[in-house]
């Protein structure tokens, strides 16, 4: 698109927009502000905005005494703690790059990311150190490696050579450091894609991208020192979905989840309920699990100032139906991308809405990913680019533009297939805008069944599966068939008081909605539904797993 | 500051901060939200975002019909009405720059503004053409007007020429438009301040600055689609002090007075409860008259949800008091500068602080102008120019730097009186930092009274003032003594069932808290205290009169 030029009359430039500028004025505002953080060992965690200001500063220090430079790329391998909070903001206000490393990554991403982004440097937590060693062989620029740890270095036996211990190099730094004047087009961090086909691709979010998101983030929540941030989301997802930054902007608590996973769900729900959390995000199988946890509790909690974001997948009514009921905390569905800074929509309803709507279709409502940010320019178009109407029927491409949305991958060679020529950037996701601007992922593209030349939708599916009181987890697959093309099968994970719940009983629930031939011919009893590195349903590996199931009879 | 340039990453560019976005995103997802506009015959005008929208893309075919071209300076001269909030948009969206303009200038200051900024067109409403025809002889560079009116234009006597029907123009314009995609340092609007000497400067505000501001504003009000706006602050004041750019960001409902004096209050105080306001803005003057009018009321209304911003002067703590014992509605006490868009410092209490002070302490917090805005850069500096420590007592000039705070006025000559070398903005306001971070205004610099070598606050007296129940409003101002320099008088406007408080218990009142060297020797009881164009208490004009009343004797 051509810049047009109107009066111009800033000669002086404009003040750049540094995202340690967020950090500084929540120093001067909320220094007393609390941030918690899990340890391994269960314990919390505890200190101030103000202590992990001195923190930032001698950790710009260390960085510039070991060597590193503006636009030096580092990258960072480690959980949600403080000590990752701290790097968020001390390493990319120094000017050089944060490139946050997937630790579920395989071997090969992982080292494909560090070798393409020119990382020289690899902060990593104590017990990921194994993760780093595996790369050493082939990513022979990264000159050195920083641990955080609790121990002394030499208690630590690694091949990692030279290293550093984070806790030494910020004890011996300086905790003033004068942060430079950075052009707000300097790159942050960096998140790789990885896509269902060929190698990570470099998303690199720019300090005035973050800057931005982090105000709107605010603005969209309305987010104030009054609340309370919990970081879930892994922090090198997507940049934690930019709460850290947009709890930081706002001056509200934040409590860090630590190492975990879906079997330390008990005792991270007890610290979201004990902290008094307000904000949080995260995947269906996370609140899934949550909710499960929660019904189980003698006492429920109140959680009526809750906010959750959840995205990656759609949530299940049932889920969102539950955890108000039980709670009084809601789920607000979301829809975003590593490449649109994850969010894109939020499900919130207008007040119209709200008085025109009967309850059960404002749940319902509730099905759709929500609105679109304002400041996100979105359409929805078909294979020929044509934009669709906004009728909550036609359906198409979704493709995004604005302020912090991708236009580039970095270091690319060709992107066409992912931006269109005037700056919008190819989802790759097909959904439906209706006329009051809800977005409704009619389907990820590659999940959609077609069988016999019909389509049925799985996201439909197991959202009618989810409904059953038995069944705690469900996917339906498409998987090649002989005579019908594609077919779908359920894979269904069944709460633990429902094991006796079978195939027929299943059927006769779906056959409420669906007709009989959309039924899924096979339905199998699981005991986890495979998952991506961020959490998502890994169809990829459900559908390579079962496609033979039907031709070979 | 030199920019420091990290890793460029970001080869397209950066897309656009354009104001219009603003509008374009709020029809996506706000169309149905309504518009309320106060008409002169006293009558409600209603319409929605979606009208206003069509409406001010005809507004832009019609400006470029007339041959309006970008970069263009367009003066408007209006009330705070729904067309003037369609011009808010529609105008500078083509690139043009509205060059709002102060009705209550002085007609030498309005005829400078006019051909300092080179206005070629200026949009009146048609109460409002005797102004436009003041200035005809003096700004021969104005080529013709637009006139706000219902009537037709033949019915209009006028020595303007050539004339233009707004509603004509529009009725006869195409209701699509395809907006310029603007570098969005375009200068969207200008507002000239006029200070206490010297001729009026230009304050140029590019699209990015009012863009951000408006989702600052909406973090910083934790502004929503449920939130109901209401317009007093005259829009040809710092652009509104950036509600309704804000109100669309958030899609809002948007309620404009309408033309009004102190004389409506009544009426407006109705609209406002009417309405269900929950958002507004004025100055302490307007507020302490509404609040006497609900006093009246023999219901009182329920305002909690309201947040009213008080600002160009100090709020009385009996103000604030009122209002919350009344309507549960609360004041919050604010600080700004046309350089600085108005929206400088916000007084919220802290989490933390509401479980530390007891009530009255909060109260007493609340005097402050509270804490800067995130985004923003303060110093408080002595004349030297050294910075001075936020320990809450020591007091020096106000210094402010950020992505929309000015950093040059348009085409002046020199700016070192006004700016330093590091781009900050010299307020000239004197204040003291706290150690968390609250701005206590400790006198405008010209407001101080010296006496015998001491200082004396009016601002604290006018606050002791007002707290007597028989007070309606108060000024105090130095005025030349030959034995101590200075001395304090006391202006004070009586309610109407107190006309017969005397001097004597003024001077009791103030005895509580002055010293009696401190209290004023005289004592006068007024009908109404002077006040600037834009309801500021006008001290140059207080003290102009009053200024030979010690050495007279």
């Amino acid at each position: 698109m051509k810049i047009v030029e109107g009066l111009l009359t800033n000669p002086k430039g404009n003040y750049q927009l540094n995202t340690i500028n967020l950090m500084k004025h929540a120093i001067r505002n909320f220094s007393r502000q609390e941030i918690v953080s899990r340890k391994i060992d269960g314990s919390l965690f505890r200190y101030t905005y103000k202590d992990s200001y001195a923190r930032m500063q001698q950790l710009a220090n260390a960085l510039e005494s070991i060597g590193v430079k503006v636009g030096d790329r580092i990258g960072v391998l480690a959980w949600n703690h403080y000590q990752h909070f701290e790097i968020y903001f001390g390493l990319p206000g120094t000017g050089a790059v944060m490139i946050t490393l997937n630790l579920r990554l395989s071997l090969q991403d992982l080292s494909y990311v560090i070798n393409h982004s020119n990382t020289s440097l690899i902060i990593v937590d104590e017990d990921l150190i194994p993760v780093a060693e595996s790369i050493l062989s082939s990513c022979k620029k990264v000159k050195g490696f920083i641990i955080i740890t609790e121990k002394d270095l030499s208690e630590i036996e690694t091949k990692l050579d030279p290293i550093y211990s984070y806790e030494e190099l910020l004890k011996n730094a300086s905790p003033h450091y004068e942060w430079p004047y950075l052009d707000e087009n300097s790159a942050y961090a960096a998140c790789y894609t990885t896509g269902t086909t060929g190698k990570p691709k470099g998303v690199y979010y720019s300090h005035r991208y973050v800057y931005l998101q982090s105000i709107v983030f605010t603005a969209q929540f309305s987010m104030t020192a009054n609340d309370v941030v919990f970081q879930l989301v892994p922090m090198f997802h997507v940049i934690g979905w930019s709460k850290p930054q947009a709890a930081v902007y706002a001056g509200s608590k934040i409590v860090f989840s630590g190492r975990w996973t879906l079997d330390d769900l008990e005792e991270l729900t007890n610290i979201m309920v004990q902290e008094e959390v307000t904000v949080s995000g995260g995947v269906p199988a996370v609140f899934m699990a949550m909710l499960e946890i929660i019904r189980k509790m003698d006492q429920k909690p109140d959680l009526s100032s809750t906010r959750l974001i959840c995205g990656g997948s759609e949530p299940p009514i049932a889920l969102m139906r539950g955890f108000w009921d039980e709670t009084g905390g809601e789920i607000i569905h979301s829809y975003g991308s590593t490449e649109a800074m994850a969010i894109t929509t939020l499900n919130f309803f207008k007040p119209w809405l709200k008085r025109e709507l009967t309850e059960e279709e404002l749940w319902d409502l509730k099905k759709k990913q929500g609105t679109i940010v304002s400041g996100l320019d979105i359409k929805i178009v078909d294979k020929e680019g044509n934009e669709l109407p906004h009728d909550g029927k036609s359906s198409g491409e979704i493709l995004l533009r604005g302020p912090w949305i991708l236009t580039g991958y970095h270091n690319a060679p060709t992107t066409k297939d992912s931006f269109t020529e005037d700056g919008y950037f190819k989802s790759g996701d097909a959904g439906t805008l209706d006329p009051e601007g809800y977005l409704k992922i009619t389907d990820r593209i590659k999940d959609v069944i077609k069988s016999g030349g019909e389509w049925i939708s799985s996201i439909d599916m197991e959202n009618v599966l989810i409904s059953h009181p038995g069944v705690l987890e469900a996917a339906v697959i498409g998987v090649p068939h002989p005579k019908w093309d594609e077919r779908p099968i359920a894979l269904i994970v069944l709460r633990e008081d429902y094991k006796s719940v079978n195939q027929n009983e299943i059927h006769e629930h779906l056959s409420k909605v669906f007709a009989k031939w959309q039924l899924p011919d096979e339905i199998l009893f699981i005991n986890s539904l495979p998952r991506t590195s961020v959490g998502k349903l890994d169809k990829k590996v459900m559908r390579n797993k079962y496609k033979n199931i039907y031709s070979k009879d």
